[in-house]
């Protein structure tokens, strides 16, 4: 029996992301590096012109390594940025502490150092709160600050915010790392290119989401300051990341990098958002309390509408106690969803 | 600018099954799985279509969870296994040992206990070179033992084989774990369904390789005693090989299981490797020192005639003391691949 | 040259309750251990004795593993208590996530999950705040609360405190572990038996703390639910905790526990810290911000204050921000020592 | 009820040296060096002294760091030694391999390249059997060659041995770790300074240990050449070996070192190994299979002779399937307790 559809291809949600499938552009990429033999785990053509693309975008000092998902390059790059004996700043709303069942503390023994912070995002001062005690073996030694761009609350670091941390970090000893697992949606966001806010605001290592953003899956580390780090390629093998048919990973980072893709995705999905956000804003009884700076808006309302809504649209809830609830759009969001969406938002509401 | 092809899809060598592409089969079923918004990290329709396919394989006790490559189906299934201070039996061939860079002990902390064999396979009586010291603190306690069909030396075990293995392990109290990156190259070579080697021979948890066999990338855990392992679940997330997208890797597996590509692929690379044995074996010069029993053939060769053969297709020295080198065969080797590259084998041979 | 003396016996400061050496009656104990072969890793004739003094102390189900010090104690028994993917809730004021140097994450793999505090103590509301997404294998699974009593701030749980945790805790499916590092200071303190506040206040787990207390070294993980571990023995050996010479650990504690000494030194240690904080309290331009109820007496001075009388006495600044400071009372300071440092308080503040 | 002495002081066995108690003189020192208060975690007098100590035995790159038992001392110097993913070469029958409930690879994710020996000593050719894969990130990349001084069969490196092995490892770009749980015993055998088969065989990291020599507790790891490790402080305490009285471990080896007592203790039992291989070497019936160069004694002897000597002295089986016994001798083994011993060997063997 051959295989079969199981799925209903025009249903689209505001749940995550990752619900959506392939960018099309990217699976002709796929399609174009199949056939024939290629070197396995990174010799091959597009794993070698991956580093170009790479470099292009951030710089000729870039590196870049496929991996299979973000998980994977967060705790493949910090690893690489630090000893045994070491830890990371980050918010405690990072998803690295959050949202990867102890993979840092479990594969590579770090500790993390967290920061409650209003919005998501570290400040040279928030950093502060936990970076000391260096020298003293009693504490494990902060040795990275960990930021994530877009963050988990749907904000932005502006390049100079982000300058600031690094510098800050530099001047304590410590590297700056940046979880981009929606890297293309801030630089879509703050509109400038990639490197403004990376390569030239002095990060060490960032990962460079690519699953979020259309591909069938993949995130490539990217080393910005080869000092920074440490033996990618071992860490990245014992660590259960090496792809054996790369060439599949690094095409479709060619997809997305080698043309406007990753933009062009990435502004549409922002574009949504903001699309979301100006129809439901002045909705009563809707509050949107953080601002909408990338492809995610968050509201509070009443449970009893979100339950009603949530039989019709899939989207999850941020906070069981507040009511908080997070709407994400995609790069294969159209404005008749977002035009839907909003209004039964509204006439939910309206019901009370 | 578009993305460009970079290779040459007409070129394949001997190197390896993972130099190979994706089956267009698999290709097709992938594009099957696209558009619209599923359910992430395997509440997809996919992922759940995937556990009937793996129950009708191996029976009704089944249960798959796709990852991403065979690193981490070994690690993760062999950690489900164990307790933090256990240890693992197996081959000191075993690809666990040798071609993880150190996997299971970095990422689980297991302790292999190796056995030298003299073609790849475990016996009850090897194993009892390394199952003692119950009950004794000192010695990481003994708790699975793990074979690997195909072996890395190309040879099959056969059901009896494997029975006596798993009734041995249980009757110390262990378990048997198949790491079955090349499981289909086993049926295909027995000529025996799946489950009369896995499930009928009394393995408790194996791995299903789809890699090697067509897939762009993937790999399943099969627990066949759901008593055999705790907390999968959990494991494969913290260790890193919990897929957003899963739909795309079950689908492939749809592809694989849900027709008979998985045999009819093994039983041509088989095929193939059996065409080019021969073609080789009463050529003078030349010695194959082990059975061909599935997709490999190991050859002892000149050094200069392997040098100058490697100039002209690629493939592994698997020994540079012995001088003995690996030919691999794929789903995708065609019988003039064989016939040119057995034709070039006896000319260099010739040539001395 | 035999070994010479390299201290002043006579000198003792407030720095830390190891600053002090060992009780004269402990030395005598380890002395009259010696001698003679006895069998090695715990099968001797005092470590099979401890059984039964922990038991009188603890009930009948208590089973006792020394250990060299207090950060093996905890790392030891977290992981006898937890699964690979599993986390712990602690204070964040705790000292296995203050002062470890990240041993739990590093050698157990185990995420802690912090709560803010005003006074070092872990109420059921405030584990709420880090007990949810269970079955959620996005998340480190919570299942065990560690509490530390005395706690890190000098404070001090009720036997009614501890109980409402435990009843919480087991009411989420968790465990409760309890870091005694000081637990006889506890009693002193409370004024209870050892089990008031343990086994009878439903403990699962607790670290005996011996160092701190006049031994030389050793600490016990207690085991009062059998049910609530796995596997202590080989954690320990593999934790590297496993004492050849255990005699000599275990009839240390025959010398604190078969006697009165445990809470005759915890006493004393006790009432010394209250003879300071009443010869102080009351002097100008000195705050105690802490209750007093134990062996630990925090106080905030000026800093030239501070600096004048650390050149008099030893003792640890607790917070470079606020000035505040730590002083520590031992099993063998005197009533002179404390009236001769009150005196020096007092002399400096009227310095200015 | 104070504590009792629960063991005959008179009793000594030939089972393990350490199953001995404490030297007098080693606890006279712990006398002398209680009372008072000394800063704990290693900035005491006496820890202070112990560097000099060890410089003196060891020359003036020396640096010591004390720690609670072999297993701490041997995990935390060969992760100072190593990056995470690297492995250590090693005798098939090292201590590190059988007898540590796989501590090395639990705690530090080390991977550990066995090689079976005639008599427990590596080679530079046994080591090149696993020394290879060099810059292959699929093998974990060989760093350090661990070698036993004495070995675990009562073997003994000679200077020009372990210089071979140390100038092999360096020219590999490996490093040469010397486990010195005996290290006494091989000096007093080989009758030259410490130095002699260490520092100026170009070792890079020993341990040094105390517990089989006649302290209460308590090993050194010596870092030889400080290029050759990195942080030891923060692996030792997120090692959990970090003794917060740390005057006590370093007091017992300086009356170890400080005088003759460590040659003297180890030359005495390492006579009376050889007073008892004298006194049953040509005793019909029974085999001394190996070498007796330290305070070890191998033999191989009928099964019920064994059963029933064991019953009078104890001692273990080395091997159940050959019959060999270990016969160990301690520091403070009387000629009595041998000449008692041996005669009960001769009389159960002429017995049958």
């Amino acid at each position: 029996m051959p295989v079969q559809r199981r799925h209903d291809p025009e249903y689209r949600g505001f749940a995550s992301d990752n619900y959506a499938g392939v960018h099309p552009e990217v699976l002709e990429a796929i399609a174009l590096a199949n056939g024939g033999h290629q070197i396995s785990y990174g010799e091959d053509a597009y794993t070698e012109h991956l580093q170009e693309l790479f470099r292009e975008h951030f710089g000729p000092s870039a590196e870049a390594f496929p991996v299979f998902n973000g998980t994977g390059a967060n705790v493949i790059a910090l690893q690489a940025m630090t000893d045994r004996w070491q830890s990371v700043i980050c918010a405690d709303s990072a998803h690295i502490h959050v949202d990867e069942c102890g993979a840092p503390e479990k594969v590579a023994g770090l500790k993390l150092l967290t920061v409650p912070t209003p919005d998501g995002k570290l400040t040279p001062e928030l950093v502060d709160r936990q970076a000391y005690g260096f020298d003293d073996e009693h504490r494990a030694q902060p040795a990275v600050v960990a930021i994530t761009q877009t963050t988990e609350l749907g904000t932005c670091y502006t390049p100079e915010e982000v300058r600031a941390l690094a510098d800050h970090a530099h001047s304590l000893g410590m590297k700056l790392y940046m979880d981009g697992a929606r890297l293309a949606n801030a630089a879509a966001s703050l509109d400038v290119p990639l490197r403004a806010f990376t390569t030239d605001a002095h990060v060490d290592v960032l990962s460079f989401g690519g699953t979020k953003n259309g591909l069938l899956l993949g995130e490539c580390i990217v080393v910005l300051d080869p000092q920074a780090v440490h033996s990618v390629k071992y860490l990245r093998k014992a660590g259960m990341q090496l792809a054996s048919k790369m060439r599949f990973l690094s095409v479709q980072f060619d997809a997305l990098l080698g043309t406007d893709l990753w933009l062009r995705s990435a502004q549409h999905a922002n574009a949504m958002a903001q699309r979301l956000y100006q129809a439901v804003r002045e909705v009563p009884g809707l509050e949107i309390p953080r601002p909408v700076q990338a492809n995610q808006v968050f509201a509070v309302l009443p449970k009893p509408v979100t339950e009603r809504l949530q039989k019709r649209f899939r989207f999850y809830t941020w906070n069981e106690h507040t009511g908080e609830v997070r709407w994400m759009t995609c790069f294969d969001t159209t404005e008749a969803d977002i035009d839907a969406f909003a209004a039964a938002i509204a006439e939910e509401l309206r019901a009370g």
